[in-house]
């Protein structure tokens, strides 16, 4: 890999306790510092970085359908144009444009989350995710009181950050281990989840999502996945995170011979164990989900190939 | 509390990676060694001595029922007896009797293990249990084939010291945390815990066993309490579980300000989510429990006040 490509995209590969939208966001800072380095080179030769860099970054996290969708636009916004600083150019209006897109909607699904919660009671959070904070904290600063309860999300402990988040804005956090959901969650008057990517199959998401929506179900607690149509994704791409997998020695440093250590990132959750999905668009069921997959035709360096493939 | 009295517990209170069995073979010994030291006190203070040794054993760990059985039988053993070197020798017999009867139990319950094994498939172990480590085992050593998966136990990640056991004794095994278990659980054909305390409303064991027994239920995979009858008790001791609460500190050393962290021990697993408690007595379902449910009049010092006091 480019080496400059390479220390850009590692720490963004290396953030585990970041969801989608934020690392979309660190991605087109990523990409916005590439483009300025490139303005004396050749187009062909900043074609080949933006490629480069986008299929580094959507290998980083194969899951995350917010860092698939940036790179497909910024590909597909330059693909045709045939000199550099045209190029640079359209690269730059296509990342702040979908940077817009991520805020806006973050806001408008920030909006949505305040009428969910209802004052004074618990709120279960899962993992982290920027969407569910920034919901979390504009109901607070709307006035609502209410307390989060969140677990740690092993191995990476995203949950913490979490927590600390909340509580530096004056919230009250109750934190505890995974395992202690099936505890916890019958005080929970309802529970929020990121995610990394929606398709017509289902959500996913931080491995864990799937017990904390069969707990839900059970205690008929409703469950909400935060999330931009920027997540939504096509049947081929949904079962990517299939083979994700990071180092066991991430949950295990030193285990004894005989001991395979898995470390699995993410899971897939039926539509029909959440109460809803909520989106820019509003609250969205599974019947919705189609009508907002992105119809843009996926670059060729973005293609799968195999049995889904084009 | 006596100095050696305190001693002499306070190592099977820290003890949070072992099960209810091993953990009443630990507190036999130390009231063994309580008995051996006492020969030249009078019998008025021997047996105020065994009754505060057993108190803080139950107060150790009020979930685990084993404790409370065996520090009933002790007490009852010896309070009509008036001279020391009869009262020591009741006690020490009481104490024998009772570790042989926790060791034909595990030898029993693991027998019966054995044959619930499907050979060269995977198996699902949760938390640390001395009958579940001894059921394994001895299906390995009866010459069947099979890996055990297990997770972290989360906080006190007594899951890696099964893990540990188990590769140690030449066996395969796969571990990851706690969460993970609905991804690894499809591929589990069987799953077994330990438990701390059987009764008629269902079993009580180490927090985590509630969302695996939900996820087994969900994935229609059979998971097996194992128990000895030295854990079934009567219902006014069954919820003694739900006060004990461990130090925040050992989930999350030093959280920020504003972050209440939660540290429960035990919860309590419906029994027709179970396949079954496996016990010396063979497989019993949730009709069954009452009849092996100890008879023995409960000693004025283990009595509890309040609602279902007797």
């Amino acid at each position: 890999m480019n080496q400059r490509i390479e220390e850009l995209v590692t720490p963004i590969k290396d953030d585990l306790t970041s969801g989608a939208a934020e690392l979309a966001l660190q991605a087109i800072t990523a990409l916005r510092a590439l483009m300025a380095e490139a303005q004396h080179e050749s187009p062909e030769h900043v074609k080949g970085l933006l490629v480069e860099a986008v299929q580094a970054l959507v290998q980083a996290h194969p899951a995350m359908a917010p860092l698939f969708h940036l790179g497909n636009t910024v590909l597909q916004a330059t693909k045709d144009i045939r000199d550099t600083p045209s190029l640079i150019q359209a690269a730059d209006v296509a990342l702040d444009q979908f940077e817009t897109k991520l805020c806006e909607s973050a806001a408008k699904i920030a909006d949505q989350v305040y009428n969910l919660i209802p004052p004074g009671e618990l709120v279960f959070a899962y993992s982290f995710s920027s969407t569910v904070v920034s919901g979390l904290l504009n109901a607070r600063a709307r006035g609502k009181f209410f307390r989060t309860v969140c677990s740690e999300a092993r191995p990476s402990m995203e949950g913490r950050k979490l927590a600390t988040m909340l509580a530096g804005a004056g919230m009250e956090v109750i934190n505890t281990f995974d395992s202690a959901m099936g505890l916890i969650l019958p005080q929970c008057r309802v529970a929020f989840m990121g995610c990394d990517c929606v398709g017509r199959p289902g959500i996913v998401n931080k491995v864990g999502s799937w017990l904390l929506a069969l707990a839900c179900k059970e205690q008929g607690i409703p469950l909400y996945a935060l999330a931009g149509t920027e997540k939504f994704v096509a049947d081929e791409r949904f079962f990517e995170f299939e083979d994700h997998e990071r180092p066991g020695s991430e949950v295990w440093k030193d285990p004894p011979h005989g001991v395979r250590v898995l470390n699995k990132q993410y899971e897939p959750i039926p539509f029909n164990w959440l109460a809803g999905v909520v989106t820019e668009h509003g609250i969205l069921q599974e019947g919705d989900i189609e009508k907002y997959i992105s119809k843009m035709e996926v670059h060729e360096a973005l293609r799968i190939e195999g049995a889904f493939a084009n």
